[in-house]
Formats: structure tokens, sequence, C-alpha cells
């Protein structure tokens, strides 16, 4: 049997230049940098990478630039979903061609109020449509975001039409006892936090890991807690690093998260092109970065 | 100064195989016996068409069905947007170089609580890169859907910053009000009702007339009453239209309204490749077709 896709990934933001330029050479320095700072792998083009706001073949483009630059395929879970079954099947099946450990595939999110039923048509086609027998399909489930909800009982019909292929959720809608649900009632199915401080929580209730924005900033501090939080002697230092998670975390929300997390790494990372988003999002003003990069000073970065 | 885009168009569905495979032939014979039933033009690739159940090159296929089919460009309204930059421009400058009368661009879905800067700025991307001086947009407003509504302030600004290019919006939100409120507020702004029956009120506000499903079935009572509501002599026809109007939007709502549509079109086309969806939407069951299907003999087809 494969083993259960586990780990500290990073959902990665998706570097644009002030035109709105993908920049594929500081996304591919960005991935690799992730894994150096501790991070198990990269779930790239989520929410926080913008993904939608992406052209087929701009999503193409930074998956591979990533390969390229020596991210390896197993490291990565890239989100290759949109609302109709073609392109999504187009986006999955490169994206498993070139290797990757599995593919974040959201719900189409334009209609509202969708059956189960439909949404198991949607998944059901696009997994035959792939047609590829290594495919690794994570859920993912933000309904504060597309409205459409992915129940127990959708879950339960998907892993039994498509065993081995469908073997895990990212949930980012914030309910730990969700999480917790999940991971007593379906066996070998990887639950992955879409919620940095709830990674904790979930590893000890038998949960897999974690795809968060804040590991954008903090890799290190997430994988301090991965590889210390069975260790009753280590109690102190996985409290502190979730501490301070915690607090990258709270700074990421004094704006809108997503252009907050750019601007952070905009300065993590010293380049200023990080401050730019696509619409509908809009970058901070100078006011707010000024005000961002200050508590980032005090946090000790 | 260029005449505003007014008259009844047709949200027109989308027919698809049983292989949900796209059916050009019969998309392009139900927009021309649209246009002989009485629409004014076709509104292709809107909510009712499915548009983002398909891929980039399924819609620009679907366009150039119905022109090769014999309908006129300035017939044509068809949706181009997408929730990014990249291939709404596509989309748009491939409708806007066929000769389309115009394209009704929906906001950016996938982010909720967006801004009307970052809206602003996604219209602009848009218009900027399309770069092509005929181009007319028309808004669309289906906030129970998007979860994006596009307020007047917007509108506004929309109107000042491209004047002769945002041109009008379809408003499908169902509140008359509102679109009374954006006809006393923007001379020559289009303002398209999303439902039949209030493209009656709206009219006599000053409207200009509207995008529905409906007419996929009844183009000739609402074109009935595009020709007669001001004719004091032809109250009783017109109320006549209205009510039949009435009841066959009723009937699209005895179930999802979307596959109901279509089921209602598989009868009188007499194609049954009609009552295909894609997911996430789900055909009527057998029993809800033959209900679907005996009212509407009840209804007189």
């Amino acid at each position: 049997m494969t083993q259960p896709i586990r780990g500290v990934f990073c959902a990665a933001a998706t570097p644009v230049d002030a035109d709105n330029k993908v920049r594929l050479d500081l996304f591919a320095e960005h991935c690799r940098a992730l894994i150096d700072e501790g991070c198990h792998g990269i779930a790239l083009l989520g929410t926080t990478g913008e993904a939608n706001s992406y052209s087929v073949a701009e999503r193409k483009a930074l998956l591979e630039a990533a390969l390229d630059f020596g991210v390896a395929g197993d490291q990565l879970l890239p989100g290759t979903s949109s609302c109709n079954v073609p392109e999504t099947v187009e986006l999955t099946k490169h994206a498993v061609e070139r290797g990757v450990r599995g593919c974040v595939l959201l719900p189409p999110f334009y209609y509202k109020g969708v059956s189960d039923e439909g949404l198991f048509r949607f998944y059901a086609q696009v997994i035959e449509g792939v047609a590829v027998d290594r495919l690794k399909v994570v859920l993912y489930h933000i309904p504060q975001v597309t409205q459409v909800p992915i129940s127990h009982e959708l879950i339960a019909r998907l892993r039994e039409a498509f065993p081995g292929t469908v073997v895990g959720i990212k949930d980012s809608a914030g309910d730990v006892e969700n999480m917790k649900a999940m991971v007593a009632k379906f066996p070998d199915f990887s639950v992955l936090s879409g919620a940095d401080p709830l990674m904790l929580p979930l590893l000890q209730a038998g949960g897999h890991g974690c795809i968060t924005s804040t590991s954008n900033l903090r890799a290190d501090a997430l994988r301090e807690i991965w590889e210390n939080w069975q260790d009753a002697g280590a109690a102190d230092r996985v409290q502190a690093a979730q501490d301070r998670i915690n607090d990258w975390r709270g700074l990421t929300n004094a704006y809108i998260q997503l252009p907050t997390v750019k601007t952070m790494v905009a300065r993590a990372r010293g380049n200023d092109d990080w401050l730019n988003v696509r619409p509908p999002l809009v970058p901070l003003s100078a006011e707010e970065r000024a005000h961002v990069w200050g508590q980032m000073e005090q946090l000790g970065q």
C-alpha cells in the first residue's frame, strides 16, 4: 500500500511583477528555500497561491519552474482544479506526468447548493479523464471561500469508488472537530490542516500534517513541532514553536490575509515583487506595509 | 454615440451529448431558432449556459458555431469571463474580433469579501488587455451565485474610467428596485433583467430589456411584451404574454432550474441530448422529467 501523504506542506504564494507577469524564477527560488527551511513539500497553487487568478498555461509553467529548479516531484502537491472538467483533467494530467506526489482538487465553485451527486460526478469525470493509476487526489474543503463544502458522505463515496486514488483532504474550514471526525472515520486517509494552530491538535488526534500559508514565513517552527510533538521531554520547545507560529499567523491577519502574507514574504526574501497580487486582491498600502514590516521586526525577523 | 444594448436576449443553454461532449451543431441550430422565435439576440455562455463548466477552447468553439450557422455577430452577447485576467482577455478579445455586440463579464468569483478597488482592477486589466475600442462590456450582477455583488459605486467608477466601453449590466439578483435605481442613476446605461417577470416593470421604469433563461422556451411571449408594452390598447395581450411567461418560468423552478430548463428544451427541440448537463449539475430523474414534460403539455406545448 502507498504511504499516506503526511508532513508540513507550504501553501506557497505566487510572485508576479508590477505588470502582473508571473516571476517563475522567484517562485522556484522560494519553493526551494521553503524545503531548506523545513517543509516536507510545497502545495503550490492553492488559495494562498492565487491559483484561480492564473491561466492554465501559467499554472503549468509554475509547476515546471519548481521542478526545473530542483524541487522533487514527490515534494509537490499542486492545486490542479478549475470549475470545469476538461481543464481540470488537463492540469491534473500534466502534473501527474511530471511526477507530483498528489493533486489538490477544489470542488467546482461557481454554482451553489449543488448536490453530493453532482460533486461526485465532477471528481469521477476528472479521475477517469486523467486515467493514470498513480494519480493521488487530495480533496480541498474550504467552504468559507468556495461555499461548496465537501461532506463525509461524499468522501466515503469517492474512497469507495476510487480506492488508492482519493487519498486525503486539506481542511481549511478551521474546525478541528471536523478533522478529528475524518481521522476517526476514514483509515489511511490523509487529513491535513489548513490552519497552522490546528496542526498540533490534529497530529495528537492521529492526523497527518498541514498545508498552511504561515509556512511561507515560519516553516522552521512548524517543522520543530512535527519533529518533536511526540517527545514528552520536548514539550516546552514544541509549545514555544506553536506560540511563534501563532504570533506570525496573527500578523498575517492584520489586514486581508493573502496580500499581507505576500508583503511579509517580500521582506523575508528581500524582493518587492512579492508585494504584488492579482485582482480581485489588492496590495497593502504603504502605511499598512510599514506597520507589518515593523511588527515582523518585533517578532524577530 | 453608440446605441444602447436593448431587447430580448436569451441566456441560451448549451447542449452536450451523453459523454459530455459539446454538441456544436445542436447549439447553433438552437441559437438560430431562438432568433426566429423572437429573440433580438443570444447571450450565450452565461449561468444558464454553464459557461464555467467549459474550457476556453470549448467556449470559443461555441461562439464560432453560432456565427458559422448564420447568427450575426451583432446579435451575440457571449459571457467571456473567468476568475483570471489572462483567460478573460483571451476570450473577450476572441469574441470582439468575431464582431459580437458585447461581452458579459462576471466579476472574479473565487475570493469572497473582495473590495470594489480589486474588482475595478480586474475589469480595468481586462479592458486594457483586450485593447480594442469597439469592446462593449455588460457587467453581470448575480450575487446569489457569485457571492460577489457589483455595487453602484463600482459601476460609476468603471463608467467614468471607460466611457463608451462599460455600457450595461445584466442584473439577475431579482430585485427590481436595484434595476430602477441603476436606470435613474446611470443615463444611457443598458439595464437588462435576468428575471423574466421583471422585464415589464423594468421597461416601464426606463430599462432596456432582458437576458433570461425562460426565453429558451418562450421567446415569443417575451417579444410580444417587448413589441406592445407601450400600446395601451394591447394591455390584455401584454398581460396574457406575461402570464404565459410566468407559468413557464414557474415550471422551470419545479426542480433545480438549469437541468429543468434543459429538460424542457429537450422536449421543445425533440432531442434528448438536451437532457445532459455537466457536473456539478445533475440531470433530472426519469420521474422528474416525466412530470415536467406532462406539465409542458398542459401549458400548451
